[in-house]
């Protein structure tokens, strides 16, 4: 193990050089002012005060900067591990409450040691565990549940709305009066504020003289353009206090002290599933982004490393005091576009924020909660996929039937039960499609050395000798349908009386697959047939060499190339041929 | 849909002659010899009266006779279940109460429409959901539970042993005063006896002038011949009221009434996790019986045949008023090698168990329920497969390692919690494996239009070219796998240019593994690295005709041989060759 493999940022540190840092300079500037506004609202989303978020990317993306291996992966708080953070703690305790907090605290920790858990047992196949249809529906639907929790704060309601509100036309019909109305229409106007920005913002920006890169980047400092006239207007016109417009207000100035949470083991115990499924699907989400990062620069993603810093960085979380961290989307690409070249760029995001807690929290005062619901809103809505899922249903009709499910599950079962579901259905889907492979009676091309599948070519073959070609390794899900298919096969074919098992294609034969094969041996046996193999690969032969299957008095024979069993075969068989070319 | 699939026992019925019979009619005698003793001993085992074991083997395998498959298969009460039957009740009632046979017969009803709804919705697939190492870890520890619930009855301890009277030395040293001796000696004697039989008197009979399958028939009454003895034992020397041996006592005399069990939906939800678990054991061991059977005749199993055959035995047993049933091994290879021809047999050995319980249950007064131990612990023991363990750990590290996980889960939480784990843990494992697809990097064989894995053979390549064949269809589980590892080739080679992705062995791609595979283009794109591919099956193409991938500005080349790819993409790039010839 190398001294890059334990701290993989000497790598960079250890080639930095000065061209390297305006880039890193300018995305750390550019990520920190998309930063902050997110930070804030997600930690709303989470159901934790504004300066947790804060908090959240100061020593967590530090962390990741020296144990990660992405070089622009930008890692903080994000959307749908917040929500799944605020369900997780939902029946623990109550939001505002410091017992909330240190839930939260302790699921940082969590994460973490389930990240180093994963990077210890090099479980990297756990980003695998959802497919690409479930993942999406999952999202799609959190994304859903985020947007309407987020109404409450946009339009000002008085008690928080919930989804039962909308069932009973009683509290339906008074919800118009529990709103604030001023700031509903503040809401709508940062809104439209945030879409405009984003929309044509960029291809204003394109027309000055500046890089598309940096272009790019500023046009990504709408949520912060929003966020300042949003408070001036709070602040000019006093809507705080005189229209109730609800504001972030008091933030403790300084940065986090170190903490350590108390521990509680009932606690932990509760928790654990929550940081399981939190731990997966931050995985999910920032390895993803990780992959599309590193490719766009031709360097080297290692997943088990990726779990180091990710886990490192949950870890840091905790001990300043903040929520579970992964690598967000929007901020990863920003920060790459805006140009930078190593995790200094991280770096740089984490000191301005230190610098902002530190010197500059009076000014967030008067910062509008419609106004982070906004960015919120803004920001998930296009998580909504839902031309995605007609493109799935249209190209595979069963992976866009589980997608709808996990969508319907996540919705109506919740969060957490969802997303099992859609691990459940993921797996189903897997189990179902690998245990059957595809298996292909072969015959010979001519007088030539080649066979090919006798559905598709005019091949040579001989009623007594059934050729079968798997192309799949043989392990317990499969070897089961491969057997009853050749039993079927010899059932309705009386006059056979060889069968030659083709394992071009068998990488693997596991203990299952080896005793089915040790009975199919013994069933055709009793049927009279005899069982060849053809072409089994060098690492498979010497496995399968002392087993009983091949050291009984009767072994199966075993030909090198398919051609010569097929020769030797036919000339002890019968002599009728079923040639093509005769019958045409 | 025929009249024969609705209703199989058609094919044989019409074809019925009178050659068959008597195969039928031996067969059908001998096994109820065999089943009559193995019938009430299952049910004690399932913690019920022994003439519940008796009913389970009248309405049940006529049911199957008409409704499945298998042409031996003989179905009744079997050890697994029963011991499933009796984990499932524990928690539900006291035995021996009349709401526990009533929660046994409900669980009847519930297997059989579990089983329906397998045939119904064609889940062949859940008999795979088992690897052969786990199951075997499963039977194993299963086996060893029975066999020490059998060791009450076997030494006629005053009250039930139990695992805990081992822990403790207080209770481990009362053990002895606890058991009546006359009955350890009684079931000692009986068990020498049934080993005794077994072992020899086969060799004994092969040496009369009777046919082979005759005398192994024959060999298998061991069982009645050990009961009647003992009985009568027990009847000279009044043992039961003199000793205080414990005796089967007063069997109700009569055929089983039809009953409808009143509906109790809590009951149903509670007894629902078993009903399915006992569903998937219980159509592993049948269609694993049942296939050995039908191969040996060259017969055709029909999977989803045999779920409906299963499905309408245990409704069959419900409505008789018995517990769950399904194919026992023992029983079914004596049926079938004492000549069964048909399921007539199975109908003869039901109206046999029918006469003994209208007219002989007088005479199992008097069976001594050691007896009934003796019999289970015989043929229960043999189920303890060490040397197949160490077979399976030998070939295959870690399919052993899940049979020994299996085992001391099922051992140490129980029975269900065990076979959970074990399902678990083989899904786990085939999704781990086949999340690793073999992909070999090829090479063009001399001049010739062959190409195989460089790590092999001596093949020609070009630095700009990356020439990759994947051995597996493409889905979610290991299209990640596939692009970490083109995009570390490509991060790894900086002279790379091209990359032709042969898929010869695909056969299908899902939702997820296109959606990597665009990304892929994109990542690549990025790199200015150009993604080819060739050799594409025709189905797989027509379905990707319509995707983005392939519609979209820059599609990806596709050749129709991978020949041809080498020929073109050599030829646009560096002329630099690496060929072996060459260099040698």
């Amino acid at each position: 193990m190398s001294f890059s493999t334990v701290f993989p940022a000497a790598k960079w540190l250890s080639t930095y050089n000065k061209s390297l840092f305006s880039g890193d300079l300018i995305a750390g500037i550019i990520t920190a002012i998309l930063l902050i506004p997110q930070a804030m609202a997600y930690s709303a989303l989470a159901g934790l005060p504004p300066q947790i978020g804060l908090y959240a990317s100061i020593a967590a993306p530090i962390m990741y900067a020296l144990f990660g291996s992405s070089r622009t992966l930008a890692v903080g708080p994000v959307a749908v591990a917040s929500l799944m953070v605020a369900y997780a703690l939902g029946s623990i305790a109550e939001q505002g409450t410091a017992s909330y907090l240190e839930a939260a605290i302790l699921l940082s920790f969590m994460v973490g040691i389930c990240f180093i858990g994963i990077a210890i047992l090099r479980l990297g196949v756990l980003t695998e565990f959802l497919s690409h249809p479930v993942m999406a529906g999952f999202t799609s639907a959190a994304a859903i549940m985020i947007a309407f929790s987020q109404l409450t704060p946009f339009a000002g309601f008085d008690e928080k709305l919930l989804f039962a509100d909308l069932l009973s036309i009683g509290s339906l019909i008074s919800i118009p009066g529990r709103i604030n109305d001023l700031t509903l229409v503040l809401g709508i106007v940062c809104l439209c504020g945030l879409y405009l920005i984003r929309k044509h913002f960029a291809k204003f920006l394109e027309k000055l003289p500046i890089s598309t890169s940096l272009a790019t980047g500023i046009a990504k400092t709408g949520p912060l353009i929003v966020l300042v006239f949003s408070s001036l207007a709070i602040w000019i016109f006093d809507m705080n206090s005189t229209y109730d417009v609800a504001v972030i207000g008091h933030i403790p100035a300084g940065l986090p002290e170190l903490s350590v949470s108390s521990f509680n083991w009932s606690l932990v115990q509760e928790l654990a599933p929550s940081a399981i499924l939190i731990t997966i699907v931050s995985f999910i989400e920032s390895v993803a982004i990780a992959k599309v990062l590193a490719s766009k620069r031709r360097e080297r993603l290692n997943i088990t490393q990726e779990a180091w810093g990710l886990g490192f960085a949950n870890i840091g979380s905790g001990f300043t005091g903040a929520s579970p961290v992964c690598g967000g989307f929007s901020r990863s690409v920003v920060n790459f576009s805006a140009g930078a070249n190593t995790q200094l760029a991280a770096i740089i995001t984490a000191l301005i924020i230190g610098a902002t807690l530190t010197f500059f929290t009076p000014l967030f005062y008067n910062v509008p909660k419609t106004v982070l619901a906004a960015i919120i809103l803004i920001a998930i809505l296009e998580l909504v996929d839902l031309k995605g899922f007609l493109k799935n249903l249209r190209y595979d009709r069963a992976d866009g039937v589980a997608e709808a499910t996990t969508f319907l599950c996540v919705l109506f079962f919740g969060i957490e039960t969802g997303l099992l579901a859609g691990i459940g259905i993921s797996l189903t889907l897997h189990f179902w499609r690998s245990s059957r492979p595809h298996i292909a009676i072969v015959g010979q091309v001519g007088d030539s050395e080649h066979f090919r599948n006798v559905k598709r070519h005019k091949v040579k073959t001989y009623p007594h000798l059934l050729a079968i070609r798997i192309d799949e390794s043989l392990f317990f899900a499969n070897a089961g349908y491969l057997e009853t298919y050749i039993l079927n096969e010899v059932a309705n074919k009386p006059e056979l009386s060889d069968i030659l098992l083709i394992c071009s294609a068998v990488n693997a034969i596991d203990a299952s697959a080896l005793h089915t094969l040790e009975q199919l041996k013994s069933e055709l046996d009793d049927s009279s047939v005899a069982l060849h193999f053809a072409e089994i690969k060098g690492p498979v032969m010497d496995r399968l060499q002392a087993t009983s299957l091949f050291s009984s008095q009767n072994p199966p024979q075993v030909f090198l190339s398919t051609h010569q069993a097929f020769k030797e075969i036919s000339a002890k068989g019968n002599p009728l041929l079923n040639d093509p070319e005769w019958s045409i």
